[in-house]
């Protein structure tokens, strides 16, 4: 990810045409995990990011395609598959686990994740496209790459899911405020179990 | 709990004064699993009950009071301390799982955990009650009754917790499908480990 230029910028400073794709994710980011799915608006993308809306229109027609644009990066299935298959296979729970606290712990990177969160919760409509996503493109490509069964993949994320929720929007302590390593020897076998039985 | 009856039924047949409040707390659940905290009204909760507005204020006091009424009940400590303690302590993570399974798998007693999971997940004022009432009633006196740090048991809440989202609101197949019995033989193992390491 390159840097961004936040909104509260100077407006005399504006950043090339080929930054405003990544400035407007960068802000749908930020305004999805603010107010969800439903009451964000293509107009409130524009506004943050300091674009015009035909702007975002142009390059993600929807809002639904905003969303997709701005959720995909963290859960990158191009990305989380080689991380669990490169490396032995008895620390694949732990380089799980790892990966996602690292992510989630700048809290921009976190941003797309609550609103992932927040918007499944909410929204009905939206839970199917994000259903679809996570089985097609997230869980499913991780269980057939490690062979092993669907349900086994979806309860070991189903424990990360739970953690994130914990940690970052219930705030829990100490959970909130453990340190990775911890959360990491903690949380890594029962991952491990899951996903290499 | 005791039988209540559907705000469908017809309006000639009124229950005893003694049931009033069991119906408000089961209209409250629906309506705050379809609505969330924010949106529920004790007007509306009223009107699914069939009773006067003022005789939800006579109970509950304020809209916080039906929620953390209605919201005990399936997380009650005084039933989860005992289960988890009566019984061989090898098959407390398996007691847990089949416990919260047997609750949610009823819709009826499920409205007040997805209400709760909604509102924790929109509701930044409600979060912190719902913040207060987990850490101090729940998870604390279970991780005190069980002798283990609370981080543990926020690990076996967040491996639950998840689980629940996963089966119920994601729809994640084969999750949601899936025979109790086979979930709790994957994932009670893990609860085991946190609670009685």
């Amino acid at each position: 990810m390159s840097e961004s230029r936040g909104p509260g910028r100077r407006p005399g400073r504006r950043p090339g045409v080929s930054d405003t794709r990544g400035q407007i994710l960068t802000a749908a980011r930020t305004i999805f995990a603010e107010k969800g799915f439903d009451k964000a608006t293509i107009r409130g993308i524009a506004r943050a990011a300091g674009v015009d809306p035909a702007l975002v229109h142009h390059y993600f027609d929807t809002k639904e395609g905003v969303f997709i644009a701005a959720m995909r990066v963290p859960f990158d299935p191009a990305v989380i598959v080689p991380l669990l298959l490169n490396g032995p296979r008895e620390e694949m729970g732990e380089r799980l686990v790892r990966f996602i606290l690292t992510v989630t712990a700048d809290p921009q990177a976190r941003e797309p994740v609550l609103a992932l969160i927040r918007t499944a919760v909410t929204n009905e409509q939206a839970v199917a496209m994000i259903r679809e996503f996570m089985t097609d493109a997230l869980l499913g490509r991780a269980a057939a790459a490690l062979g092993i069964p669907m349900l086994r993949m979806e309860a070991a994320f189903a424990q990360m899911f739970g953690m994130l929720m914990a940690r970052y929007i219930l705030r829990l302590e100490p959970m909130a405020s453990a340190d990775p390593e911890e959360l990491i020897a903690l949380v890594a076998p029962a991952i491990q179990r899951y996903v290499a039985p």
